[in-house]
């Protein structure tokens, strides 16, 4: 279960709109068809499109054969990539701690910062893969001792650059026997939750679930979920969350049935710059992802469509937020703000 | 825009799986045909499917030929009838009809019979057009001036005789120049409100958008919704209402925003014989209606899937229940004690 593959010359993503039947890699020799590949959702998820918007860069800086404008076009290709998809927070994470790395060198020669860039993109890569895992064990400790968890669109392996946010946490424990299934809504339009969630987790033998994003209210009005697990895409300081559109009226159904639920997400997907939710940019998606069904048509012809692909949670409905540093309880303004000092700290040291 | 035509020795029925983009009408010369459709949900929404189960009740009649055992076999296509699906009560609602007209009349011949049945059948299909006519009047004066309403499924023209229930109050509040727009659910996982909902409206010229079932809890988080109006397919005596999968959901949501959340009904909907919605059996229906889409298998092979086609809003997340003879009211305990009482004196006189 591998998201992308970094060959040092090409970018190897996934196909997961070709998810479940076929398992078909894309070649990437450049940063423009990686671009391609996020807005097509071909690759999805908030870390996983950080990761390859930071290999994007680096394809960028190699093909760069105008070693006179290399800054110029090196910084417009940025601008593109930071400009592909518009709420998931990490994509201008990535792309920013790239240029950070690079922003003093710039008397260095284009291989050399090519070579910086490389190194930091893999980096990236690899401490996603460790924050998920450091992220399942503070969230699996959340968990009930025994007991089914519901979780939305895909915050899985396939989300980040592997074992998942939402999915680490339930992957954890379930490895520690507190999980006895995984409802997993199928999360319309695009079905990442039946096509790449429950198949995730059937290829790890996890017991899943499928239901549609209508059943999961009855659901926990059956008693059937004693906690909700979800991924983000964008975080405010006072713990508003953007996530996969869905999981606001989630948020609210579990505060009814008094079922916590708790956001799984790395640091990068926290937005230090904005205050709270009100800030997040919702991207609004074509009608076609609604009226359509793997291009056949399936509404009438015409109909006007409502297809936000992202709405924000509210952090008072949010019984915890877990992060690869630790748990953030609320009130979230002071939490991430502690969060906020402590990496500051870190980084000074 | 018929949802059936009875043509004396055949019921047509409009193949609403085929919608929008077909206009097809199945020939039923059988009852089993007519249970085939309403199984396969060819013909789908309580009162057409208590229409169609009451012409088939005469199908059957007309076509048993062995007039010895007439009686015998009149009452086994009533049960089966009354089997083919368990949620919705106007489906045994409309047999008792039929078999109260004919039960104290064994001494007839079985065309005499037949006859008796065709006219009470037709009397049901005129009676049903004739009540929306009514919910939509009663329920048109609860919208408030100018608004948006949002519906589920569908309770249109199509899910009755003609007009609708829920989309009957709809027409007659757009007639009244009340609603400014419709936000129609698509109801997963069979599509009814973008197949059949939208087409409708559209086909009325009422302005409609159309959103998956999960965006409908930040369309009105966003202000974007005044009221709700759903149709049902079984009240209980305290008014726990079972409507399509997805209406809970709603319900709870429209708690949370303060939206009234509206159950328009025929009273034929009202099981007297029930004392709250912890009796009303949920329909399970095949786990391929989530896992496959128009015959494409969209999750992974094997997937396990739960799919209850309706669930339970509770009565203290009603607002109101519009009926052809007025609008209940909180508690529902009393004001259906009331309307069974009206119901049995003019029944008396």
């Amino acid at each position: 279960m591998q998201t992308m593959n970094w060959q040092g010359d090409r970018l190897l993503i996934l196909d997961q709109t070709k998810l479940p039947l076929n398992q078909e890699f894309i070649e990437c020799l450049t940063y423009q068809r990686v671009i391609e590949a996020i807005c097509r959702l071909e690759v999805r998820g908030a870390p996983a499109i950080g990761a390859a918007a930071a290999f994007a860069l680096v394809l960028a800086a190699k093909c760069l054969q105008d070693k006179e404008n290399f800054w110029l076009n090196l910084e417009k290709a940025k601008s593109e990539l930071a400009a592909s998809r518009p709420t998931a927070v990490n994509l201008c994470w990535a792309l920013e701690k790239l240029w950070q790395s690079i922003l003093n060198n710039k008397e260095l020669k284009p291989e050399e910062i090519t070579a910086i860039l490389e190194k930091e993109a893999v980096k990236i890569y690899q401490e996603d893969i460790a924050a998920n895992m450091r992220i399942g064990k503070y969230g699996a400790a959340l968990l009930p001792d025994k007991g089914a968890v519901l979780t939305h669109c895909n915050a899985g392996a396939l989300a980040t650059c592997g074992w998942g946010t939402a999915l680490g946490v339930i992957r954890e424990a379930f490895r520690q026997d507190k999980v006895t299934m995984v409802y997993a809504d199928e999360t319309r339009p695009l079905l990442q939750g039946a096509r790449i969630t429950a198949w995730e987790l059937m290829q790890d033998n996890i017991p899943v679930t499928l239901l549609t994003d209508s059943m999961a209210g009855w659901a926990m009005k059956n008693g059937l979920v004693q906690a909700i697990v979800t991924g983000a895409d964008r975080i405010a300081l006072n713990g508003d969350t953007a996530n996969k559109i869905g999981t606001y009226s989630l948020a609210v159904l579990a505060e009814k049935h008094s079922i916590p639920l708790y956001i799984a997400a790395p640091v990068s997907t926290i937005d230090f710059a904005i205050p709270d939710g009100s800030h997040i940019p919702i991207e609004q998606r074509a009608a076609c992802e609604v009226s359509c069904f793997s291009s056949k048509q399936t509404a009438p012809e015409g109909v006007v469509v409502y297809n936000p692909a992202f709405d924000v949670t509210p952090h008072e409905l949010i019984a915890a937020i877990i992060t690869e540093h630790g748990v953030l309880r609320k009130p979230y303004i002071q939490s991430i703000a502690n969060l906020k000092n402590q990496l500051k700290t870190q980084e000074e040291n």
